[in-house]
């Protein structure tokens, strides 16, 4: 039903139902998609779910995400909202999506939401964390290879404990930004900038069937497009000693991409959650 | 060097080298490759290791595997054997194969053995493992979507452990193999026969990441084409009331495919090792 479509309405008739505002919660693994948003002929996780919106209510919103996963990011707890004028039961719509999506992508959770509600525009904090296998390609199990990287080369793991502390607290992160100056000054709400707040940067041991990992965890209330690659392969060239952990604010200070290491492969990121107020 | 095409050899002349045997063991993620076996048009694990070797030593041995295994089937520790006339350090043989290898088939080592190894011929037991995720397919996490079988209805443990148990021993296994007769009645040397011995059969919980997993083990000195998945889907059959777990036993006499339950998906099965004398 869609009342927008409805402009006279007798007294007496029941009210037509004004559109919801639906948030739902997203695990996804991104090895075979083009990213999160929707392109002309690639499949991508936006177009996966606006289509099965589609064929579930007659409606195709666009559902709006936290934010663009790039081809290849993994999300654990990726939220999207959207407006739906149907009426179905939250639990309806979370498994009718989960039999038409996908294996790959699971809808964890599916409620309605106040009106105002925005899955960007709302969101006050993420989390990311990176996940990399210290054996290098050569040994790394065939069931890890989609959700790590494999690096290939020791790793000083004092040195990466240090470099993560220097992100810590309010920088200007324009050198850890990807150049295309379109998606580097999207902020949560309020005017262009490249300043962020980090509240976590660590790195921790995590053993998993296949052997320990190296995990980064990174928590702030926003990220620039390629940003966390960006500061974790800096890490890592760090850990490989190309730079000293203690070069890093002198790389914010620069203010130039060029000065930052290269961005980490896409398959070891991973979207983890996203808090709102 | 080929030596087979050098008919004559001077006294004196150093002996040409005769081929080994290698022997290598792989792990790999089934789920893109038309199975072990190498077939026309089909990317296959067989087929993409005999490539990588032709691009390595110039000779295309087709490498034998312990068994075949089919389409979506993974292997923690499949075995493979094959002459190679060229003399190459193990440890490079193995690392030239990662390097050429898609990331979802990784040589997990690579040894020269006795020329009479053969890795079907002198396998004396294989065990496999068939992982369930016991939440459905709505809500199993995408990373561990291609790994195991979501099972759909809620499963009766304590009839899964009692099932179990009826496949220990000897048994004519023909109810539990596919009806293509050729593949059925390969066994690991010796006059074709469905007799098999099973040594170990058992559920077990394993906590991943993602929750608990039922996990199936068998130890057997062979298996029949699709046995291990008729098993599991026999017993998945009782785990949800559609029979009894006593009624094993008659299905094993039957000695009929249609007496059996259906074959489980072969997402969650794992060849996990091959043992040799």
């Amino acid at each position: 039903m869609r009342d927008s479509a409805q402009p006279h309405l007798s007294p007496g008739e029941p009210a037509p139902s004004a559109p919801q505002t639906w948030k739902l919660t997203l695990a996804y693994d991104g090895t075979d998609f083009h990213g999160w948003q929707v392109q002309p002929d690639a499949v991508t996780i936006q177009g996966e779910l606006q289509n099965a919106l589609q064929r579930i209510t007659g409606e195709a919103p666009l559902p709006q995400g936290s934010g663009r996963t790039d081809a290849g990011v993994h999300a654990l707890a990726q939220v999207a909202s959207f407006p739906l004028n149907a009426r179905i039961p939250a639990e309806s719509l979370l498994r009718a999506l989960n039999r038409i999506l996908p294996r790959s992508i699971r809808v964890l959770e599916a409620v309605v939401t106040s009106d105002d509600f925005h899955a960007r525009h709302s969101a006050v904090a993420k989390t990311y964390e990176y996940r990399v296998f210290p054996g290098g390609p050569w040994c790394c199990p065939p069931f890890l290879a989609r959700y790590v990287y494999a690096c290939p080369w020791p790793l000083d793991r004092a040195a990466l404990r240090q470099a993560a502390e220097f992100f810590l607290g309010e920088h200007d992160f324009l050198s850890f930004a990807a150049t295309d100056a379109d998606l580097t000054t999207r902020s949560a709400g309020g005017a262009p900038s490249t300043i962020r707040t980090v509240y976590c940067s660590m790195w921790e041991e995590r053993s998993s069937e296949a052997g320990a990992l190296f995990v980064y965890s990174i928590r702030g209330n926003g990220f620039l497009h390629h940003m966390v690659r960006n500061i974790v392969g800096t890490m890592l060239d760090a850990a490989r000693g190309q730079m000293l952990p203690s070069d890093i604010p002198a790389i914010l200070a620069a203010r130039s991409r060029s000065a930052a290491g290269p961005t980490a492969p896409a398959c070891g990121l991973f979207l983890r959650s996203v808090e709102y107020p």
